[in-house]
């Protein structure tokens, strides 16, 4: 079985395993204060160009939203996300479970736009009862989307104009920041986002690390405290050196982009294949995750070979279908995939 | 700098980075659905003599006790434990932070017993306005205590006893457990733990995995849709497998044991020179924590060289210190220290 | 300013008044355990037809169902509600307060069908990701809706199947449950309600009361330990006999069926008197709440004398607005909006 | 019967329901958005001479503490209290429910020293694991104590300074308010609280309300949003003027004083006569509540005809009683209860 189901099948790139079994026995101070994470901290406030940036690495995605917004919000204050959002659909309530509501707009291509989120704080505050509905706080965006697309410069410019004008803070949940990074077309950096964002993300499991997320906060109300939250949330990691060390490893030498490059490249050689084969597409993703919309039957044979995901039904006799590379996938992967697909 | 000062100062096991690199390159499902968590699940299963046993793998301690908490407390109901239990005091309101009070009890020696837990139930059910007060539910032990010290085979059925007496739940915090299991006098094993907790944990971070622990809970009201709270707490690793990869080869072969027993030994050698010397030591500990009381002297020309924890001051000269040995420490560091301890 | 803006302009009855007033000085035990609320739940119990009830009073609506929801869930469970519920949107996220999400249904009329609340826990379990999400374990419905509609007692047992099917909980707010009882075309009464629901309330505040809700729980595992739970969120009154002694009251000789029978019939008189004047409805409400669709003309006119509600543009010349008739509307007001309607 | 148990035994000032019945049916804006909410506020403000407090009226005490602290605090941040203090013991974990630790100190005579919190604060921030504890932020002192005892001026202004030495709020419960403020030797006035107080609160259920309390908030980041937090706990009360009312007409012509200081009057002469006949007092209370020590076998005898609370067992065979007399506890009842006592 060849997998295209998720960007998280594989273990590390082995460049991490290799500086895991050189550091192994190096004792150092637990819960983040080492000097690996110090190292990372300050890889990741070069490449933002963001000197004030407060960096904090966390294990997990889910992990990482649930600690930011818990910190962030105040108890009648809610996160705004995008229906389809992963906070508002497949974190289990973790959001709600810290006592917030996620407070949900329609999607398109599984974007919101700033003119929704000005709406929406505009409807709130002007209803007379506006203190018996949950206010609005947080923009939570992923860049890219569960749907695999991206936020342009100009429309970030656009939600942070939206929310210094109601007072809301902008997140973004970058899981496969690298996968956006690399995309064609995408016009939105890392420094821009430090300087577009309170707060945003920059993802490791599905990029390439064993595990990790780094957490950069350019707001000061989000720093203070943050690791006693980070604590209480049980995401205090003993041993955090191993999250630090894979930062830095990743962000060296630029094997974030150059991993994500290729998972890119291959992405966009397996649409290619697919339209070439006439195969319509759900969503336009320019990323790693690709959304063909394909006959059952042909569903059907390809799933004795291939593992990939259901995106949902299409009509009677067609479902859309999602296929994800990643910063390990090999290219002989996709050339049988396409080669398979050729045959149908 | 040698350090003394906690028991997760490495890496991991020699033989789980080994194992890491073997299988990286496998594809696997995520979120602890991979054959190697099956095997590990199987293993321990195996090891409790708990066929029924229902085992999940998390990344850290404070995170087990707080979701097995959570899953195991409605709304009015708190955890009993020492006023010393790392619950109560070392993890940021981690389970405060669920909605639920620690009822805390006088300890001795890090230890709170069985007539204790009774007689708190039994003033808090005959209080006419015991609606008014939290309700007892769960009692919660470490072993061994965050002390050093062992709850015996006969204290912990006297605990169970009484939680059946009151409808309480038993769960020990295991993060040190192979240094119980390993402790010279101790007679509380794995099939014995199972038999009489609804839930355990079988410490990963402090016993040579680089993080994990493994939760065994035996009650079947806990195991019910316990994943959902894994899940909502952001416990759970997308790379699943990188916990029961390490529990399979922790647990292999008796490494787990043997490692314990190394510490054990160390920890044993430590004490016995540290008496010879004549000091005297604030808790009798059997594990591989030791607590020495040392004059301010000695304490302050001995960290030069090693890494301690204070522990407590005792009296104006003297101080009560902290010695972790580890599944790592190497024979030579507690040579030199007990050499350098004769020269004082 | 005659006010038609809501059912909760006035204190209470009078007759609660004056029990008030000829009890004031009895001394009688605090938080619910005196004489007037143990009369008052049997009166509930006798009216439900339902011995096993187990009545708690609570003082408002939002309070009611925050705490229902808490006893009834567990951490990784929510609601499910019409996308109009007031839970989902009036009470600030009282219930993701308490750590859960409400799950929402689109509408019709105010209400959710049984049909969908099945698809929705089909899909649910049917996701191969289904721990990912939160797990629906109640239906909230209210009746009458926020849209003043009913569910027919066929409608409650299709629910009811559901529920059973899906091993759901089931529900109801009745915040003006008296105006269902006593709207035309109703059949839906206490004893069935006792009968099809694990709970419910028969609401006070809107319907005669200073304040007060009845929470009548038929389900043995919501009855467990609730009063914890009533005092933990702050909601067990000290004065409890206050809310005893006006349900009993209340219920008694019919006060509460006759002053709801008075709402509806000025509703209905005033329902008749916009048709006949050609009004349209946005809403074909049976209850005391109506929704007329009026030019803005006519509305900025009558604005002068009467207080209503805007419940929404229709279009750009139209809005629905909410005139409310409550268990004290004095029917000269309502004739005075009539008289008034046919001179614009 | 004649009942010392409590000070909430009877309904309410025979002036509050005189009011409640001549206001009954105006027809008032809900929510405390009402002129007799806007009145009392003003009366307030004018007592505590503090034209900057926001006030805002809350049914019940345990309410009101559980929704100013979660108003207060980052999930991190927990209150310091004496063990003895309401939120610590009698709110069945109210606090907890809202996310956040209760950090006990030891009491004296159920008070707590500026010099206990300071100490708190400086071992807290000066271990190097700070961050793995909970945050102390908010100070709760109760003025009278559960004990019935006073803070002194003085001991206030050294709390405050210990406030601002560690950037923590300082809140006091005053649910028995008026009865400490009519207490012999007291120096802690109104104006006073505002002045050395980031909150408190006036109460009303315990001093001749049928329900209520009024939260004074001095402090401009507690009063930001905070209608949007009582709503959501559920506090917001529909005919919110109910409390309005009450506090108004409590509070008009000196009546809150007044009735205090009948109380105060009452419960020394009772302290008086028990001195006189020799009884010893567990703690030496200036206020409604008093608390000798009696043989069983006078308790024995006592208790056929009056009620009053077991405080304790004090040796094999005495116990502490608590007397409470109240704003109308009949002269006649505490005359009947001394020729009683001088009878045994």
């Amino acid at each position: 079985m060849i997998r295209f189901n998720s960007d998280y099948l594989e273990g590390a790139h082995p460049r991490i395993l290799k500086r895991l079994s050189e550091t192994n026995f190096e004792q150092t101070p637990g819960y983040g204060e080492d000097k690996y994470c110090e190292s990372a901290r300050n890889v990741i406030k070069d490449l933002c160009k963001a000197p004030n940036a407060y960096v904090q690495f966390i294990v997990g995605g889910t992990q990482t939203n649930m600690i930011l917004l818990a910190a962030a919000l105040r108890p009648h204050q809610g996160a705004v996300a995008a229906e389809t959002g992963h906070i508002a659909v497949h974190e289990s309530g973790a959001i709600e479970g810290t006592g917030h509501k996620v407070l949900t707009l329609p999607h398109k291509d599984g974007k919101i736009s700033a003119g929704a989120v000005s709406e929406l704080c505009r409807v709130h505050f002007a209803d007379e009862s506006f203190e018996h509905m949950v206010q609005p706080k947080v923009v939570y965006l992923s860049q890219p989307t569960e749907y695999g697309t991206l936020y342009t410069r100009e429309e970030l410019i656009a939600m942070r104009g939206v929310c210094d004008r109601w007072n809301l803070l902008l997140y973004v949940d970058g899981a496969r920041l690298g996968y956006a990074l690399e995309a064609p077309g995408n016009d939105v950096d890392l420094p821009f986002l430090a300087e577009v964002c309170d707060a945003f993300y920059i993802g490791g499991t599905k990029q390439g690390a064993l595990f990790g997320e780094a957490l950069v906060m350019m707001n000061d109300a989000l720093k203070a405290d943050f690791r006693y939250i980070l604590k209480q949330k049980g995401a205090m990691l003993a041993k955090g050196r191993l999250l630090g060390l894979q930062f830095e490893e990743l962000l060296k030498d630029g094997l974030y982009n150059e991993t994500s490059r290729h998972a890119i490249r291959l992405a966009m050689k397996l649409k290619q294949a697919l339209t070439d084969l006439g195969y319509p597409f759900y969503i336009d993703s320019p990323t790693n995750q690709q959304f063909p919309v394909m006959p059952d039957s042909a569903i059907e044979k390809l799933s004795r070979k291939y593992a990939f995901a259901n995106f949902g039904r299409v009509d009677a006799t067609h479902t859309c279908v999602r296929f994800c590379t990643s910063w390990w996938t090999p290219e002989e992967n996709v050339d049988a995939l396409i080669a398979d697909l050729k045959k149908l």
